[in-house]
């Protein structure tokens, strides 16, 4: 393919899978391919060959947003306070799973899960797990976290509060609110 | 209908019924319908004479558990500490939702949905709502509960716990791990 055919396949990429991240953001995984042609500019069968599937669209959107989950987790590294740092990026991934909707389920599988296509969902858990794990070690290290709570459990928590919320008329509000209870616990804080 | 035939028709209904809870416990909502009238004995057109659809036995089946668990919140009001009743009733509730797998997704729609069939749902989640009011008041004025949580948050949280954990090899230790979690809140009691 020469040079400048390949740099027109990048650039339609690139365009198809950001206007891709907006319709899911805002009709789900269920978000129509023709729409998404449509606003990019490109034919359906250009579509068709960078994503043949819409689960390979859906991974791609869903992957382009872990990588800025992982970005945004590496400038809060060695930002102010460290349990401050660590909730800022948790409310991130709250808003994340709560916008990409259909695709907090592919989140929800385990790490032994075994079914067909699990690979990349996990390895999608897997780089949120790696990305938080140093700002929950700053937070412990500042006495802010609990004995044996790691960042798989904080994200699974998140996931769920997720699906839960899915349904409701305000998903990000509802979400917030159960991941402060969540995260402040049942009983005052000071009290039994 | 004769006595005899009514009596009959009584004892087939609440049979399959238990049938079909062992079965949704064992293989979530999915569960074969042919499995269920082989295993009670009976027709499969006794099976859709008493639950035309497969959702009118899902149901029946959720609505049967949730009177359970309305039955064990009055049990346990005038039960030891109120925190420790709270908790041991929110724990059946995980145990519940759990065991319901793709039951719990019904009781993740919000009371404003307004989609077909949500009536039963929003009904279960009232039901639940309404056993452990009075077991949050108690364990609330025991200075258990920080301001402003509310049994719909407890629920709403677990229904979110319980979809998360589906895929997980032990979905009930991994869901009570959770649950215990957002109790305590990410913080060390006594911490900062």
């Amino acid at each position: 393919m020469p040079d400048r055919q390949r740099a027109d396949a990048r650039r339609n990429y690139a365009r198809i899978l950001a206007v891709a991240e907006q319709e899911v953001a805002a009709h789900g995984a269920g978000a129509s391919l023709e729409q998404i042609s449509r606003v990019a500019g490109v034919g359906s069968a250009t579509v068709r060959r960078h994503f043949p599937t819409r689960r390979a669209l859906l991974e791609a959107v869903s992957h382009q947003r872990i990588e800025a989950l992982s970005a945004r987790a590496r400038e809060l590294e060695c930002h102010g306070d460290g349990r401050d740092a660590l909730l800022e990026w948790l409310g991130d991934v709250v808003a994340y799973c709560v916008a990409a909707r259909g695709l907090a389920p592919a989140l929800a599988y385990d790490g032994t899960e075994t079914e067909t296509g699990s690979i990349h969902e996990n390895s999608c858990a897997a780089m949120l797990n790696e990305a938080g794990e140093p700002l929950l070690r700053r937070a412990a290290q500042d006495g802010a976290v609990a004995d044996g709570v790691t960042v798989a459990d904080l994200i699974a928590l998140i996931v769920g509060i997720a699906l839960a919320t899915e349904h409701h008329p305000d998903p990000l509000a509802r979400a917030n609110r159960l991941f402060r209870l969540a995260i402040a616990g049942l009983s005052p804080r000071g009290g039994s």
